[in-house]
């Protein structure tokens, strides 16, 4: 279900993601850029293959898990108008994820989208002192446009797939008729923890391929406040599907056993 | 998806299930009914929520999962027209219970039923020596009709719940219309075996119920060739199901965590 | 499925939920309303993302698993008319959770209903002497029309989020134009057990906001007629779950490994 | 979803299916056909039951994972207008098996198909010496029509049954009026390995059925080629399984238990 407060008029607007995710790299630098560039929300994502919970805002006021669209327009020559798309969380069903990734790609496509930019983390299993920013693409033509960036197009070596909507956006966005490319950061990718220095080389790259000239002077504080909200976002999650476990003490095994007994 | 064959021409026609189940109880007492009445099969089921495989009969035949729908026509005074509903197996899914039932009442409710018999087994845990036919019904009006026979109205005490088609025809019966009643035969229960003793026992009441005179010599030769069927099915749903589970070595537990990692 | 007896003509009506619950605070609280109140059951909903079963009431009596509305018009100034929902479950699936909460609000809203109450309990982990109400809300504007009660608004730093019914009616309600607040009674969430001190508790702050009196004299012997019922439900839920994996010696995971192996 | 590049004129063509499954032999046999008859490729499948990942190509190009629809037309006497449909995976969940089988078999009926040969493998659990070729069949028909070529019918014995596109493609082709054979290569079955012995033995009996005679001297090297390839989406399946599982330390056990706790 996607509600929009207001369509915006936009010229050849590019779609920029940065859900959750590994490191919650995209999530980090979307998000930065939208505080930063002040961009506009003027539409909102929920989904029933979305954890089946609300959360608590400032302790009392309920929200729905959502995702967010944002817009900002070109100030000047070089820039290009941009959709941001970021939120709470992805799916958690594996058909989900292209049920909803199919409906954001018709949207943005009705407002004019053709070119797509995905934010994810790869999961190296080590501490990166230098956080590389690879890059993977949905042709040739793309790698040659963004080639001269400091960006390792050899991801195939090193992870092969790209899960959930980083992914997904660019592989069903071709078939769509878009085009576009999937930055992804490395990091330690530990049981999910913000990384911050690899979204901000991330940054680097995505700011010049757009380019858009960042003060990331408050990078740091906006991840600290970021984090925090992320943090427990994963942490309902968890405890979401733990709770019921530890209570019941039956050796449930799944739905999927409840076959006919009658 | 329900293929009709031929659509016969019933009076005031009844339902009566016996699909696999604990004890087999509703599988083996409908398919001796519909072996010795010869009823005519008119229609066939098959559904998206049933084992995604197909089986191979007399070594060589490919064989959808199906149930099957008969008719048998009142031949004289007390008797009445039945649809007979059997088949290889019911929904893998807890949500295949329900669309499935509703896409069988809908069906036989537009060929005129009104009342439906459900047969299912009761669980006891015990080796029964003298195995009792439960009953329960969807109203106090069904109660009076069917409490002159051999019919221990007492379910609640024992088991309170009716898994699967043999519950929910009746449950959603009532709410289209229809009334019924569900026949348990208590059997042990234990992994999935045929209880021919607790089916005869069943059918000693069913055919009263009908008007119907059955010669019950047949019963045990049939039950050996329903069982080894029965039996086939039964094992290949269990292999389907453990099959892949040996073959993979890593902590598979669901495609439902299978959530963004990108 | 909804299944409307007859459509209440009702002045700005308040929706009251309290399903089946931790501590099954919303299902006593509401449950005792409605009976002391003698609220008039107008419609039924039941799902195929219920258990898929039937229960016995009665030893012998067929019911569907439901959820139930009922209303209750304005007997003097300072009361409203109230639309309860009350039932024997909720969702089994994630995704049917989504889709019963919008399926419900859709219902409601035709009926003119504008705000909503979602009554639902907090799980501390010990045993309250003194159970707290806690309390979250749609907006700010709701929360100072509430602050006057004895009600907890740091309901966040307890728990974060509200799962099920009595947060998505809340949610998705907003999303539809409604707004609301969650009442939460305090209690220990030991393995699910019906909290009636909890709920009176919640009952005490909820009459005072509806201009309601109760005589909670029943309270006690109300409590354990319902319990009885509300623990037969969970009780057969917890066995139709386990049931199948007991019978069944062989490892199974779940329907997803189900995957080709033709 | 499928995609139509172009839709071909095609006189009585029969279906063709190798889709990766146990030793993929049927994925290895189409896969050598198509690139030796230099068969076109006209269509592309993708489904929301595959798994929610996307594939990097030559390291760094983004593909959807993919059925693919070949077309070949016959060259002289004694062939026939052949569809071949092969591609990367099947699906995840038991239904969508059904969803995705129901929606070929549509597509096919409308390209003409009345006859439908689909290859899989045969988990002896051994290693073979001298892999023989199984086949089953949907009609009686259909085995005299095969039964001179080297294909052991006695497959019942050894398996019961087919899962996944190999056996429904037969079932429920059956059902729109379509005839056809299976061919089982027999295969060890460890742990999910390519078979090229019995790829080979199982082509060399469905050219002689279609009238093809094919250079075998390739075979070797084509599988290293694919073989390469279908590990690596095999790993990424297993790897996508469990990642997030190793990750997680809370005994998440399913989203069947993310039941109602507000």
């Amino acid at each position: 279900m996607i509600k929009v407060k207001q369509k915006p008029k936009l010229k050849n607007p590019i779609l920029v993601e940065g859900l959750p995710g590994v490191g919650n790299i995209g999530r980090v630098a979307v998000g930065y850029m939208i505080a930063e560039l002040e961009a506009k929300e003027f539409a909102q994502l929920y989904s029933k293959h979305f954890f089946p919970f609300v959360m608590l805002h400032d302790d009392y006021e309920i929200r729905l898990l959502k995702n967010h669209f944002y817009y900002w327009k070109a100030k000047k020559k070089g820039q290009r108008d941009i959709i941001f798309l970021t939120g709470d969380c992805q799916s958690l069903s594996p058909y989900g994820h292209y049920e909803i990734a199919e409906k954001i790609l018709d949207f943005v496509k009705g407002l004019g989208v053709k070119e797509v930019i995905t934010i994810g983390g790869l999961a190296t299993g080590e501490l990166e002192e230098e956080p590389h920013t690879m890059g993977s693409v949905t042709s040739k033509k793309i790698l040659k446009k963004y080639k001269k960036y400091k960006i390792d197009f050899n991801v195939g070596e090193k992870v092969g797939y790209i899960v959930g909507a980083a992914g997904l956006l660019l592989g069903i966005g071709k078939e769509k008729g878009m085009e576009g490319i999937c930055l992804l950061g490395e990091t330690s990718g530990f049981p999910i923890v913000t990384d911050p220095k690899s979204a901000e080389k991330v940054l680097d790259e995505l700011t010049k391929m757009l380019g858009i000239k960042l003060d990331m002077s408050r990078l740091e504080k906006r991840v600290k406040e970021m984090e925090k909200f992320i943090k427990k976002v994963e942490d309902l999650q968890k405890k979401a599907l733990t709770q019921i476990s530890k209570e019941e003490k039956a050796p449930v095994k799944g739905k999927e056993q409840l076959r006919y007994i009658g």
